[in-house]
C-alpha cells in the first residue's frame, strides 16, 4: 500500500499535517500546569462539537469501544435492562458487550441497511409501565452499513412514551462529520472516538454525559476502575489524570476542535454531504445501489455499496490494495462479501474522493462488471462542479 | 515549562526523535496486511524484553492502570482473595482496584520506602492451606519511592510455601529499564506501559500472559470485553484488532524494542545503573537520603529524595519548574511534601543526568538547604568520568 | 490551496513521508565523523542514478540555477564561446546567465515546443574549425515546454564533428525520472536539484562533473568562491564542507537515491512514462494537444497542453487553485497564456494522477471548454488498468 | 554522537521543535498567492530583528559565504578596493573571497583575539583622500575566537575620516542574538544565515541592502546571476523568486522572527549574554582564559577557549564527541589546536548550559588537566542562580 494516495476507510481518516504535528509533541510534565493549558480547551472544544452546553466530557486512552464501556459500566448495574438493535455489526458488537457485562438486553431484530426501528422501540417502551428498561442504546450512524438513524426521532419517541430511560448514542462515525446535538436530542451519554470526525490517529474514547447521567454514575454498580468517570472528574477538577493521560492526541484533540469550529460545524457537514453525495452519483452511474435502503438513511461519511451476485466484495477491496494501492473497506458480518465500503469522512476534499472513484472504478471493471471507465467520475465531477463556490477549504 | 530541558518525571520519559518519527505515521489501513508486519514484530520485541519464550503479549489502547485491570478481569473472580502490599502509591491504587472490582485483598502493611515484605508472604501463603489466595501481587518497581523490590526471592517465597497462586507483576517502571525475567521468575501477568523503559508516548499497556495464565482466563468472571484477551488473540490471530488498533504506537513499539535489543537489554541496564548512580552519589553529597530505606532497594529508574523536615518538598519542584523550566516528580500520597523525586528512565545520557542534578542542586540552595553548588554534580562526574568507556550510544 | 491534494507543478514534487522526516533532524556536528557517513553514502547513489562511474559529484547548497553557475564559472572564462539553443524557458534562461557572466553564446533559434536542433548544432560545430565552441549547452527536458531533447544524439553530433567542446546538460527536471546515461552520453557537467526526481524539498543544486570537465576547472577564469568546486571537494575529502553543508538535505538525498535504487532506476523510469502516457492519452481524448511538437519529444515528468485561441491558460491555473485547491503550472515566457502545465514527476501514482486529471478536466469544462467530463480520466483509467501488474510500490 | 544531547558548536545551534515543524512542510505551490503570506512577513521580520526601517532584505537558499558573495558582486566591480582586517578565520576567508573576485583588498594585520583595529582603519580611511576605497569589511562577530568588535565605533571612524566608503557587515554569528543595528550604525549590507541566531537549519543567506546600497548594485560590475540582487527584487515585488525558493527554511525564518520578537530582542540578548556569562565565569574558575584579549570583545553567541601549551585542543574536542557524545568546536586556521569552542547560541537555556559545563570539566580533567570537577559548574550555578527571575521562557 501507498502511503501517498488518500486511504478511503471509515475511519482512522487522512490525517491533516497540522494535525500530526500537533500529536507528535515532545513530553511535558502532565502535573505541572501546561497540562491544563491543553486537557481545558480540548474538552471545551468537544462539547462545543457535540452541541452541549451541560454535559460533561471525559477522554479516556482507549477507543470507542472502550467508550462503550465507559457508558455501560458508570450507568448500570448487574441484570439491568436495556433496548437495543441489531442493524450491523456495530451494533451488533455494543449488545455483546451488554450481555458480557451481565445486562439484559432486549434486542429488536432489523434489516443491515436499515435504521433504529424507532416505532417498535417507543411500542415497546410504552408497554414498559413499570420503567424496567434503564437506557436505549442508539447506533447513530452504522459504519458496517452506512446507515445513520434519526436520533432526534427517536427522542420523540422516548417523550411520546414518557418513558425515563436514559438515550445512549454511540456516535463514533457520525461526531464531526454530521450533525450531533446532544442537548437538543436530550442524550445523556455520546460516543466517539479520535479516528473518525476528529481526523486524528486511534487512541482516544472521547465522551459526554448529561447531568442526568452523571447522577446515575453514583449508583451504578457495574464494576469499573479504568474507566471510572469519578476518578476522571476528580483528576480533571485539578487539571490532571487518575494516570498518565495521553497528552499528545489531547493537544491534537484541542487544535481538531478548533479547527472544526473555525471552519464551521455548518460547512464540516455541508462538506460532507457534498462529497459523500458525488460518491453516491458515482454508484447509481455504475448502477450500482447502496446497503442503505432509503435515502434518508444514507450516511456522509461512509458508503456500504452492493456488489451484484456472483462477485465477492471482498476481491473488490484486496484487489484494489493489490492492484492500486488504495484502501477501501470490507464488508463486515451479515454483509461480508455483499458490499465494499468507501470510507468519506474527516480530512478529505472533492479531489481526493475524485480519486477514490477513479479507482473504484478500475477496480470494478477488473473484476468484471459491465462498468464504463469515467462513467462515475463524471457524475461526480458533475456534481462538485456545481458545488465549487464552496471553496475547499478544509484545514490541511 | 521549556521544551528543550530534558524532562526528569519518573515517566512519561524524554522520547528519541526516531521513535517521534515512527509513531508519526501517515494513516494505513489496519485490516490490511501491512499491518500484521508492525504488530507480529512488536509483539515479538516484546516478549524479548520481557524474556519470556512462553508468553503471550497482549497490548491495548489504554495505560498501565489499564494493564493492572487487564491482568485482574481476565485472571480472577468476584470475591476471589489476592495477597498485596501496599508500599506506596501504585501498589495503593493497585489494591484500590481490585476492591472495587469486589475482590479480597489481604494487605500487609509495608513502610513506604520498603519493598515487598517477602517473608510475611511466604508465611501467610504458608498458612492458606486450602489454597484460597488465587493471585500475588507485587510491583516490581514502586515509581512513588524509588523502591525496587525483589521479584526472584518473591517467587521463591510462592515456591517455598508451595502455593500455587499466580504471580501478577507491574512493571511498569521496571521493565525495559531494569532486569526482568518473565520466565525465570515465574510470573503469570507481567504489566508494562510504553511512556517508561520503551521511550513512547503515553497510550499503550503492554501484558504478557503465561500459559497458566492464559488457561485461567477461560474460567475467570469478572466482567470484561474492552480489556477481554481472548477478543484481543483472536484478533492477533488474524493479524488485527477487535477494534481499532494504535497504528502509529505499535510502530513505535516495534522500533522501541528493536532499539533496546540492538543497544543489548544488558548495556540498557547497565546505563540506567550507572546514570542512577551518578545521581545516588550526587544525593550523598549533599547530605540527603534516598526514601528507599536499603542500598539493594535503591532503584534505577527514579530516586524519591527525601527532605529535612521543614522543607516542602513540593516547593523544590514548583521553583525548577518556574525558576528553571525543569519538571521533577513531587511526591504522592504518604509522602507527599515530603520526597521529591528525579526520574531517570528511559531515553537518558549522563550529560543530560548532570544538568538534572545542576538544577536540583540551584533549587535545594535556592529553597535554604545548606549545600554547596556544585558538590552533588562533582560527585556524579566523577562517577560518570570512570563510566565513560562505555560510549553513551543509546539511540536517539 | 489545501495541501492535502497532491500538487501538480513540475516541481518541487510531492514529498514522501520518509524523505521529510530523513529532512527534518535534529542538528549534529558537521565537522564530527557522523557527517562523512551522511555526505558520502548521498554522493555515491547520485553518481548511480546519473550512470556515472567517473565523474566526480558536488552538491551546494543552492538551486539547479546555481547549478548553471557552477558549471560555466569552473569550467569557462570571460569572452569563451559556448553553443546554446533557445527553446523555452530554461534554456532561455540559462544563456542570460552566460551572457551575464560575459560569455559569447552562439544562440540558435529555435521554436518553443520543439528540441535542440541536433543538426544545426552538427553543422555549427563542423563549421568550427578552430574550436572556439568551448562548450555546448543543452536543457535535457525543457520544463516550460513538456520536450525532452535527446542527448545521446547530441554526443554522436559532437562525435561526428569531431568538437572537443564540453557537453554541460541541465537535467534539473529529468535526472532520476527519465533515463540519464552521464557516461555513456560523454556529458562534462551534469546539473539538478533536489526538489525534482529526488522527492525532496528546494535547496541543493546537484552537480557531476566529468574527468575532463575537472581539468577544465583549473584554468576557468570565470570568478567564483561559493560556488568553486575545487573548496567543495577539498572539504568532502576531510568529510566536510567549505562552509556550513545543509545536512538535513543532504540526509534526505541519501535516503531518495536508496529508494530510487531499490525501486530500480528502470521500474522509476517505467512508472513516469506510464503515468505521463495516462496523462497524455487524457489530452488527447479532450481534443488537446501538447505544446511538444513531437510524440519523440514528450516528457515524462511535464506536459505542456496548449489551450485553443480565445482561453487564457492562466485562468485555468487561477480557477483549479481557487475552486478545486489544485496546483497545476502556468505558461512561462513565449507560452504564457497559451498553455498550462501539469507535472507528473517524483513521488507520484497512478491514482494521484487520476485525481489531477479529474480536477483538470473540471477546470476545463467550467472556463468553456467542450469537454465530456469523464472522457480524459476514462482515457487514462483505461491506460493504467492495463499497466496495473506493476504495483503502486513507490517509496512513500 | 547522541542527538539527545544539547550541541555546543557554534551554529548550527539547537532547533526548537517548533521550528523544525514549520520548516518540515508538505510541497506548496511557489507560484501561488499562499507563497507570498510566507515571503513578505519573514522579510519583514528580519528587518525588523536587524533594526533597519529602510533596508531591503534577500534571501538567498544558501549559506552566510554566499550572502558575502551577495555583498561583493552586487556592489563592486574587478579592482575596486576593500579596506578589511584579518583577525580570525571568518575574515580572513572573506578577504580570501574579494581576491578570488579580482577586488583589491587593504589587508590590516590583527592578532586573533582581537577585534577590528578601529583606529587604524581611521587612518587609512583619512589618508586616502580620493576616496579609492569602495567598501569596509567588517565581521562583527569572529565566529573562530569568539570576538565581538564594536561596528558602531567603526561607523564613527568612517564618519571622522569623512569617507564615503560603504560599510559591509558579517553578522553571521552575531544577528539574532547580540544587538545589531543596521540603520543607527549606517551599515549598508548585512550578512547572516538561518543557523545561528535564527535557530533553523542552515541554507539561507540572508542580506540587508540599505538604500545606498541598492543604488551601487547599478553600476556593480562583478559578474553575478544566481546572487543578483536585482533578479531577487523583481521577484519579490510578484511575490517570487527568480528560481525555486527554499519554502520551508522561510516558513521557518517567518516564525523564527515572530519567536524572536515576541521574546523580545532585549530579553533574547540579556538571555545569551546570561548564557555566556556563566560560562565565562566557569572558565576563570578552571584557571583558563579565553582566546579575546579583553572583555569588552568577549562575543555571547561563542567562547573560543585557550589551552595550556602541551595539550592539543582537538583532543579536547574529539573525546568529549567520543566520550560523552557532546559536540564543542575546534580552534580554526591560527588558532587550532589552542582553542576549543563553546557555541552558546540561539536556542539555550542555562539549563542546557551548565549540561555542556560539565561535560567540558569532566573532558578538561580527563586530559590531566588539574581542575576540580564541580568548579566551573558551581561558578556557572552561582551566576544562573541569581538571574533565575528571568524565566527560562525561550520558545521551544
Amino acid at each position: 500500500m501507498s502511503t501517498q494516495n488518500p486511504i478511503f476507510i471509515p475511519g482512522p481518516t487522512n490525517i491533516p499535517d497540522l494535525l500530526r504535528k500537533a500529536v507528535d509533541m515532545p513530553t511535558i510534565d502532565h502535573r505541572s500546569p501546561l497540562f491544563g493549558k491543553i486537557l481545558h480547551p480540548a474538552l471545551e472544544g468537544v462539547k462545543k462539537v457535540l452541541k452541549t452546553a451541560t454535559a460533561e466530557i471525559f477522554v479516556f486512552p482507549s477507543t470507542g469501544t472502550g467508550g462503550w464501556e465507559v457508558a455501560l459500566t458508570n450507568l448500570l448495574s448487574p441484570g439491568d435492562k436495556v433496548l437495543a438493535t441489531r442493524n450491523g455489526m456495530f451494533s451488533h458488537r455494543w449488545i455483546d458487550m451488554c450481555q458480557r457485562h451481565g445486562l439484559d438486553v432486549i434486542v429488536v431484530p432489523q434489516e443491515w441497511g436499515d435504521g433504529i426501528p424507532i416505532q417498535a422501540f417507543e411500542e415497546i417502551l410504552t408497554g414498559d409501565k413499570s420503567h424496567q428498561i434503564k437506557a436505549v442504546l442508539a447506533t447513530h450512524n452504522e459504519t458496517a452499513t452506512g446507515v445513520r438513524s434519526d436520533i432526534g426521532s427517536l427522542r420523540k419517541a422516548l417523550d411520546q412514551a414518557k418513558h425515563p430511560a436514559m438515550l445512549l448514542v454511540d456516535g463514533v462515525s457520525s461526531i464531526g462529520s454530521m450533525d450531533f446535538r446532544m442537548d437538543d436530542w436530550g442524550v445523556d451519554v455520546a460516543v466517539t472516538g479520535s479516528q473518525k470526525g476528529f481526523m486524528l490517529p486511534p487512541g482516544l474514547a472521547i465522551v459526554g454525559f448529561s447531568p442526568r447521567a452523571l447522577e446515575e454514575v453514583k449508583t451504578a454498580k457495574l464494576s469499573r476502575t479504568f474507566f471510572d468517570v469519578r476518578d476522571m472528574a476528580k483528576g480533571y477538577a485539578n487539571s490532571g489524570y487518575p494516570y498518565t493521560p495521553p497528552v499528545g492526541l489531547l493537544n491534537g484533540l484541542k487544535l481538531a476542535t478548533e479547527m472544526l469550529l473555525e471552519e464551521g460545524l455548518d460547512n464540516v457537514f455541508a462538506r460532507h454531504h457534498r462529497i459523500a453525495e458525488g460518491i453516491r452519483q458515482a454508484v447509481t452511474a455504475w448502477g450500482l445501489r447502496l446497503c442503505a435502503v432509503r435515502p434518508e438513511l444514507y450516511s456522509n461519511t461512509v458508503s456500504a455499496i452492493r456488489v451484484p451476485d456472483g462477485i465477492d466484495a471482498n476481491r473488490i477491496v484486496s484487489h484494489a490494495l493489490e492492484a492500486y494501492g488504495v484502501a477501501f473497506g470490507t464488508g463486515l458480518g451479515d454483509v461480508a462479501g455483499k458490499v465494499f465500503r468507501i470510507g468519506h469522512l474527516g480530512s478529505l476534499t472533492d479531489v481526493m474522493a475524485l480519486s477514490g472513484i477513479a479507482t473504484a472504478e478500475m477496480v470494478l471493471v477488473d473484476v468484471g462488471l459491465p462498468i464504463s471507465l469515467g462513467s462515475g467520475v463524471a457524475a461526480a465531477q458533475n456534481y462538485y462542479r456545481r458545488g465549487n463556490g464552496h471553496a475547499q477549504k478544509i484545514a490541511s
